[in-house]
């Protein structure tokens, strides 16, 4: 006799049903951040619950995701809808909302990948293997990045007082214990970056993403195909300017595979 | 005695109100594309409605419109919607619909800057002043690029059907005539290049943008410095994946303030 639990993530995007495309989730400490729960682990549950939408078509092709308050501990409603849905594209809105109001819309679109002239301009980090390099540990920084295997192999989170002069930071990851990549957990992962200005600063401060786009590169065989293995994520700003930073990453297999770019806006305060 | 026309911009982007946060526009065809309109210019008039919204505060953050169905010509609807005020920026959401249905959504983050540590940390990409390089026209591309003098540094369309193993363009761009740069310019401009795709195939073929999503750098008073000069642009995509892929682009001042940053996906077929 066998007994299976959950990953903690499932359990965190786990969604009950309340009519089509009506959903109700709930926070888990496990994936809590400073203040609300992880803003990835938001996204990926819009992400399963237009998955789950019974007009669904095709697969993610992009998602942008605006944080507009804090979630807070307990339950939360997500309804999805199709706005449009074209021959190979689908177009959603999403809307997450407590009873103190929304705290969460996206926008989405899923398509059907067709055969066609593909290429990969973008060059994968040459970076050492993730066995190689030593696991990074920041204990207690926030709960959430305890469900995840982090290498840095540039960019740790800053230690010590000392500013950076460059704002990238890459690392090899995987979730913690390992499970096979999905869509829900590549748009997780597309926020997986403590914030840019902590770097070039070389100190916490507040911060906060208020909009993330991912763009998806493959589809859920391709995705499947990476298995539990780890994954290299790089990110970095291209303009910290009086409140507001952007924030520019690329999610790739292990087998050079691009399987994300995603962009985001982050608050600061300094 | 003076006569005053406005601006074919302004005209393409002019709005009727009809109540708070609901507005009538008009397709023109000084801003015709391939199919429907310019998709910059409809991103613009989504800036100015809420720009115009007796609610707004602060200035454009970070934009995403979802091109759902080319706008047919003639009269569309625009509604705007603050969904969330904090205390230095403000959530926003957007449709424009046609009598066949919802044609675009958007979200928009419109913020207040404050001090803070403020840092440019990509770099203007070297090239030569605008003055020195050809104009290059392209005569009958499309409409709404007559409507910008666009002189290429890199990366111009290609004449000849010849691949390029690059799909970087770089290009000083302005209005045309000129006019001074403001927040729905800057957003038309962010949507200025034409189909990556086009540049590494070395010939036209169906493509058009699925989401935009830009990031706004300056406010009003540092975009209203760049007066009626050119504006350097570069854009690239990263991956080109069975139908879709993505661009990644920098709207950079004369005077190497970085004024934007945007991101797309397009959809293709080759």
């Amino acid at each position: 006799m066998t007994t299976t639990t959950a990953h903690a993530f499932d359990t965190a995007i786990s969604l009950t049903d309340n009519g089509i495309g009506h959903h109700t989730g709930q926070t888990t400490p496990e994936y809590a951040n400073m203040v609300g729960p992880f803003g990835g682990v938001t996204a990926a549950a819009i992400v399963r619950a237009i998955e789950r939408h019974p007009e669904r078509i095709g697969e993610p092709v992009a998602l942008t995701v605006n944080y507009l308050a804090a979630v807070t501990d307990g339950d939360f409603d997500i309804v999805v809808r199709p706005v449009r849905t074209n021959r190979t594209n689908q177009h959603w809105t999403a809307e997450v909302s407590q009873e103190h109001g929304p705290t969460t819309t996206a926008t989405a679109v899923f398509g059907v990948r067709r055969e066609a002239w593909s290429d990969t301009e973008a060059l994968i980090p040459a970076v050492p293997e993730p066995e190689s390099i030593a696991h990074t540990t920041i204990p207690g920084l926030v709960p959430w990045m305890r469900n995840y295997d982090m290498h840095y192999v540039a960019g740790g989170v800053p230690t010590d007082p000392e500013e950076s002069t460059s704002s990238t930071t890459t690392l090899w990851v995987r979730q913690r214990p390992a499970r096979v990549l999905d869509f829900a957990a590549l748009t997780a992962l597309s926020d997986v970056f403590y914030p840019r200005v902590f770097l070039r600063r070389g100190r916490m401060l507040p911060a906060g993403t208020i909009s993330l786009t991912t763009y998806f590169h493959v589809d859920g065989a391709e995705l499947a195909a990476q298995g539990t293995d780890y994954v290299l994520a790089t990110a970095h700003a291209q303009r910290f300017a009086r409140g507001y930073f952007d924030q520019t990453a690329q999610i790739w297999g292990r087998d050079a595979t691009l399987l994300a770019t995603s962009h985001q806006i982050v608050y600061y305060k300094d």
